[in-house]
């Protein structure tokens, strides 16, 4: 029901300009109703959807080629929580009125970078206009070997608890974003800002999960929370010794100096590690092979036989009432 | 960045009470990160995306049930033109604030309806606060014999060009809808507003289009530049009889009411009809084909070496300057 403006390219020029330079070969060159994908042989596919809306998961003055990037980022992410590799993505982008073509332009830049450095290229899509928010929902389409696919519902008692890299500098980040938009930004938060913007999907684990955890999920609602669904997900209860976390050396600090800054960091999300149980016959090899793959890994806890035990820093059982973040 | 209301269910309370229920084994009781998908053997797989948003795409007072039949049925009509088979999809689910709860089973309702009718699952999604429109942004998979999805570019100068049911009654049924919310519903039009609100994907015509098409597309943003883009695909040119154009009678009778409104009814789109190149020689098998699956086809012209021939009812050339519906 809406119509060109003249000072904007249309949506074919669009499309030419800025999506079809990362296109695969399945994608037709953009100018096809669908794309077409033959399958790896001997594979299964894998397949995640997850969207970003400005003023809810985004700023709208974050920079676009960041935003872009993280709209393919936190995909990505659950395909290596999955064991899975990329094969290609598809984008559903909606833009608010007065959207301007330099934002297209630098969301386009950061989403390219991204396709090309995660060799997953843009398959196809659906432009649209979407009234006051800008919108970005991401298909991704992995493969795995058949059956391989990791799961969260693989657990048992007496697995070993791991995640990758360290907790908490997505939630941190955030506040040192908005801190930032506000004029009151620390100069040595600008890491944690940036894991924030641009979270590191841990593709180089995927083959790691995928040959040795009995289940994994990615961290992106909290810790906390999320580390409870892959436990009931296992029918399995929780130990967690949260001094066992792996923080940054930013986020200690951000602890020092507020110590409710721990329950924010392992509740608040935007972390996109992984998340693993791993059987403890297996564990040393984990260890060493996600070593290899030069992804640190660390051991927080443990599946149990039910239950849920979560200590704090000081050895004492903590309740926290919101261990995860909610979408709405 | 937003908390559950204490009237409306959460998102998981949500996922597991209306979409769970037409969930497919691949989706894992949409818990987990991802969905599984075994492809079918010595198939390719067919992929499209589009989104619809409210306020552009539909009305945001239209029956919750038929805004989800309509966000799957556009989809599938994409898989349809192209001589796929369905899948299954995932839905990305964008709610605006101050959704209901009874909105929400409207949708699923009409969702599971017609995702068992189409025997298309759901494999996954996302659920997100997408502000002040509510939006629906569907990614459909279907499969092909591998190498024999029927595309824009096949065609040749000399094939016929075909069209599927009836032109012009999503464009038309659109006026209608938008008499009736202003209380000036005529009921013979109840037909043209079904029409608009639920469009009828052509699944019976994917193998007669496979086996006989040389191209093929789906007529979403108006016959003409639907047309006009075949044409262009498969390096043509291009000759249409307007007045060849099947319509149904409350259509017919739009136009004998308003001359005008042929133009809307071939430039508008929201048909969701199929459009063919055959090449001559499989005319007949082509025709024969569509008869036995039920579904009616019409030729309208024919891809020529070059140009744009459209030729109006009293066979006088037309130069409509919107050929097309515009997405921004």
């Amino acid at each position: 029901m809406s119509r060109k403006s003249p000072v904007r390219p249309g949506e074919f020029e669009l499309i030419a300009r800025y999506l079809a330079p990362m296109a695969g070969p399945g994608a037709l060159g953009l100018t096809d109703d669908a794309a077409v994908l033959t399958p790896p042989p001997g594979s299964d596919l894998v397949l995640s959807k997850d969207a970003l809306v400005a003023g809810v998961h985004f700023f709208a003055d974050d920079p676009p080629a960041l935003i872009g990037r993280k709209a393919l980022r936190v995909n990505l992410s659950d395909l290596a929580a999955k064991g899975a590799r990329p094969l290609g993505f598809l984008l559903g982008l909606g833009l608010p009125r007065g959207w301007r073509e330099d934002w297209i332009a630098g969301l386009a830049d950061g989403l390219a970078a991204d396709s090309a450095e995660f060799a997953c290229p843009l398959l196809g899509g659906d432009t649209v206009a979407a009234g006051s928010r800008a919108m970005l929902s991401v298909t991704v389409l992995g493969a795995v070997p058949a059956g391989s696919m990791a799961r969260r519902s693989g657990g048992k008692p007496g697995d070993a608890l791991y995640v990758s890299g360290t907790i908490g500098d997505g939630a941190l980040g955030l506040l040192a974003r908005m801190a930032e938009r506000e004029g009151r930004a620390v100069a040595a938060d600008a890491p944690l800002v940036l894991r924030y913007l641009v979270p590191e999907p841990r593709m180089a684990l995927a083959q790691v999960v995928r040959n040795h955890a009995s289940a994994a999920m990615d961290v992106s609602d909290g810790l906390m929370g999320d580390a409870e669904k892959l436990a009931a997900a296992s029918g399995c209860g929780l130990a967690l010794q949260l001094s066992d976390v792996p923080l940054s050396p930013r986020s200690r600090a951000w602890i020092a100096a507020d110590p409710d800054n721990l329950r924010r960091a392992v509740t608040g999300g935007d972390d996109y590690e992984i998340l693993a149980a791993v059987p403890p016959e297996r564990a040393t090899a984990f260890e060493v092979a996600a070593q290899v793959a030069g992804i640190s890994v660390t051991r927080i806890g443990a599946l149990t036989e039910s239950g849920k035990q979560i200590l704090g820093p000081n050895a004492t059982p903590v309740h926290w009432r919101d261990a995860s973040f909610r979408h709405f």
